[in-house]
């Protein structure tokens, strides 16, 4: 426990990266939704192994199969299961990691708790276990953008090449514009260099990902525990190699007084509206109307090709090369993870709210 | 909803700045823990209002009574139900804010979602709230002192004013020998005589708690959506005012290369540690036996005296003068919020994980 | 755990017997509801110990104290907390009780499963923790009430002596004309004797109670864990003393064929209906408009004033006569508890299914 | 919502009748349980449709395959999923229901909740999606047996035929040596002669199951919400068609006194035990050690071949004559649901009791 996020539209996730598969079981999705398969699969694609210079070579045609809670193309307020029947899998490649823990990865610690684990690719806690999520996701935002809701990620900063445009003045038609996914073409090029060099090195590099929730009416998110902030950092600090989240001004806004950070309420067109949005759409817990925007720190991915000082299962200490196929840098394939985690936050959040009153 | 924080060992919380009372009542709290209410009533006072110059004026002597769960002098197993009695309750001071809404202030998201508000001293947004959670974080603090596991928070940065010290340097025995509770004094001083600049102005600021937790054994927190950092991050993210979370190296080491962050696994007295803990002592959402340290950001308090532009509850524009009691600066008394949110998270994936294998 | 009950209207519940109070916290009730306390107050009085000399002689005002979560006599959509203080406490009755288990009461299974109990009174065991039940389930009461749900029981059996009407042919106006709160007059006036005369013998007795619920549109239940009849079920058996639960025909049913027992479907109104209502007002675990009747097995108390042969807490065997205040039938006093699980099973159905579609 | 049942073993089930497949996650198994794979399908062989003359002719399979969280043949603390593929789905017989309610059935209820059902073979609310239980139920036998629990379930009465022995006096090991699972052979016979009968006649009937767990030690289940009781009552009732649960000596013992009904303790080889077993193993909740028994009421299957009034979905009264295949009596085939869910219930109350204390 616990594979399932959610109160309202729960997601319960399955599988390991070199097993049968991976998928699983989408609760409380409200019937007579259509579902665009052909959206979803897109959605698979943006995160999926090899394709780019700059990912990891595996192959996986991430196909997503359905195999319930779906009659005449639309959802039946029944339970959505699903599979992606994993292909590639070169289990053998892992075979040199049965007796030893990678550094900073999470072979020591699952080793630890279960006294078992498959070390195949990570086993469970592969990174490939977010495929999932991409799929729960993508009918979270089909219910989304039904309401009027839209939610977009890109890579702001990798390693020490930072966007220089926020997300209010970047041009976010062109977030798939490049391997990268950076709305800033000319920072979007030295991110790739960047990315390209490390690889050689056989090291990663991490980064950050801007998110911007567009469309979210007033009155989402629940005090005190479920507050809006606090849904999304859980969901973001869920993904793999996370390490930080700040929403609004954030961190960079540390040094800001009361009186600057304040966001003045003004009437626009009859409504409540604020001047400025250094709370990034959130007060109290509960979406003010505004665009909602957060950012996602990942780290550098643990396994790397440069040999490393690390232990064996029998406590030894020993050196290691790691092989099998890996990110040098995951962010770009992590934008649709973030949107997705979004999404599942406030698919779960809108029906929360429903029954609220 | 959602008022209840823990799985296992659950906290439900309740009441208003200006109603009788705040309290909570906590469920799976095990039995026979020797309920030491002097050190819960001492946790209390390092929250309680007005204790320093630069602090919120408001007196209350925040006494906790004891309603259930306990016999002679021991936990039962049973629940724990507390209450805080208000006693300085100046609700009159509020009565300019019933038709207007606070910028920055959660009085406009609660009166949307909710059509009604209490709007005596915040209600059920203000800020008291948190008191009850270091009471329930106190017992959970003694439960987890009892098995060698210690959480020690502090102020490391001050609006633009930081600490040069890291948690590993900094002597942490001074923490409570200053009233910004910052452990490397001439910071402290700093800190404090920036604050009450501040508060001269009717300005607020806002800054970084830095939170230690030593002694946690490997194998707590859950993959996949109950990681550690996830649950941590949540915690702290339903803090009032805080707007960002990062652990282990967090958004400093952003820059870091893979074969830079990596943790090298070494043997030490016969048991694996790690050479380095950028991983913050968490590796795949699961502790690892290093040191947890975590970074909270709180942005300056909302509530402040300078004239500021806002809107009326009829939907008018306004001006605004904030009258009340308030704290220039959260971050002194957000200290003990924040180690009692650490404690309540960690004792609920403690005895998540006795339940898990 | 679990002290808490429901998943969108939770109710969450403290206290012991002869401890300071009892009470509870209710969360997620929908804001702007008018807490009309007298109404809550006579559902109290229905349940109080003392009212007839068939119930126990404690005395005891039960005069309900609200925290939080009101204002202006309306709920705010925050958690409304409670108290009932304990007056008349006469632990000294129950000091013969400290080193013994009562037969068929919960003593035993307490020390075993804490290793510590309060024993005055039964402490958390005792019935006297569902006053605070019928507190929540009144409030319960009055959000179905506003939208045409009523919720009527009454004590249908008593040991041997059954009713001979049905629900449906029943006066049911005249619950309270009596103190055993059974519609059937004459009946009733043999149930009172029979209870009488077990009360001189230091003896007691079980029953049924039936309940109806009126009102119910079709869609409320959720298949499959959720059926509206395991959430009855459960909130019944959650009962102290409560052995069983049927619905519809139940267990008299049991011969019937399926040609007898199914509900032909006809139109009323332009309206589906059934010409039977042999299902209870249940298909598939779903309301279908018509209404919804069950039935809860009560055992006799275990507290007899008869001697009983037992063990000490020593482990030695013993013979007990048990004293303190005791019902020689709790049935009377059940009525309006198995009311209030009702109506808090079913609001939060409603709630949840207005989160579903 | 909801299909996931428990808190700490938690199974969610997923599919329709006549969909691609049905199966589930379990989530919280805990690692380094042997996965008898062989033991798994016998179990649901003993529910499998077309097993005798008194059974459904749908012929499945019903071949488990298992998708993930085990490796090397054990499991490994991550989620287990798994699919039983449909096979013999003849869902043309089913088009002439696309249009009708079938009486006593949930396509009516479906049809209100959701406004859209899959109505072949009755889509989800089919009993063919207690198979899936089956299989999550047989991991928690397993988990159970490797700790002295044991769970038999019988058929102990058909329509007005009962078994005449109780659960102490029977032979139980007779159980599967006739095609009603009735351990008392002469009472089997007119069973299977009553259902045979009514077979021929185009109509069902009903019956109980009763269930024996030998073994529970004390401490197992959680006041007040979740009492024992109230959790089998819980999952019993959301099995398809049951219409009553009880325990102990239940509704035949409703005249018994309170000097009659409750069960001395004594001393048993230096243990408590008690003397009877009316409680039926459960008192305040909690487990006492004694065996667990409890009977469960099925209602007649309504699905028959007789003509019947209903309605069609543009509300005419029309009259109805069911085709497609269906059991004259579900309880043979239902013993081993109600193993399984008794199975589902006290796995999670024993991981609940390791995480209490």
């Amino acid at each position: 426990m616990s594979n399932t996020i959610g109160n309202f539209f729960t997601f319960t996730s399955f599988g390991e990266s070199h097993g049968v598969g991976i998928g699983g079981i989408i609760d409380g999705c409200p019937p007579g939704i259509e579902l665009d398969t052909v959206y979803i699969q897109s959605e698979l694609d943006r995160r999926k192994p090899g394709q780019s210079t700059i990912s990891t070579p595996r192959k996986e045609d991430d196909k997503v199969e359905f195999l319930s809670g779906i009659f005449d193309g639309k959802t039946t307020g029944t339970p959505i299961a699903f599979v992606i029947w994993n292909q590639n899998q070169q289990s053998k490649d892992y075979n040199h990691l049965k007796d030893v823990y990678r550094p900073s990865h999470a072979d020591f610690t699952y080793q630890q708790k279960y006294g078992i684990r498959d070390y195949r690719g990570g086993g469970r806690s592969s990174a490939r276990e977010t495929a999932s999520r991409v799929v729960a996701g993508a009918i979270a935002k089909l219910i989304l953008k039904g309401i009027g809701v839209s939610i977009q990620a890109y890579t702001s900063q990798v390693g020490p090449i930072a966007m220089t445009e926020t997300y209010e003045t970047a041009d976010l038609s062109l977030i798939e514009s490049n391997i990268v996914r950076c709305p800033q073409s000319d920072i979007a090029e030295k991110m790739i260099k960047y990315i390209a060099d490390l690889k050689k090195e056989g090291d990663s590099t991490g980064g950050i990902i801007t998110c911007v929730v567009k469309g979210v009416p007033t009155g989402w998110g629940e005090p005190i525990f479920d507050k809006l902030q606090a849904r999304l950092a859980s969901a973001m600090m869920s993904i793999n190699a996370s390490h930080g989240f700040d929403y609004g001004k954030g961190f960079d806004g540390v040094s800001l007084k009361g009186s600057e950070m304040n966001d003045a309420f003004v009437i626009n067109n009859e409504k409540v509206s604020t001047r400025t949005n250094n709370s990034g759409g959130i007060q109290g817990g509960i979406s003010n109307g505004q665009d909602i925007y957060f950012r996602v720190l990942f780290k550098p991915v643990a396994t790397i090709s440069k040999l490393q000082n690390t232990v064996t299962t029998s406590l030894t200490e020993t050196e290691l090369k790691a092989r099998g196929r890996h990110d040098p840098c995951v962010l770009p394939r992590a934008v649709p993870i973030v949107e997705a985690m979004a999404a599942l936050t406030l698919v779960d959040l809108f029906l929360n709210a429903k029954a609220t009153v």
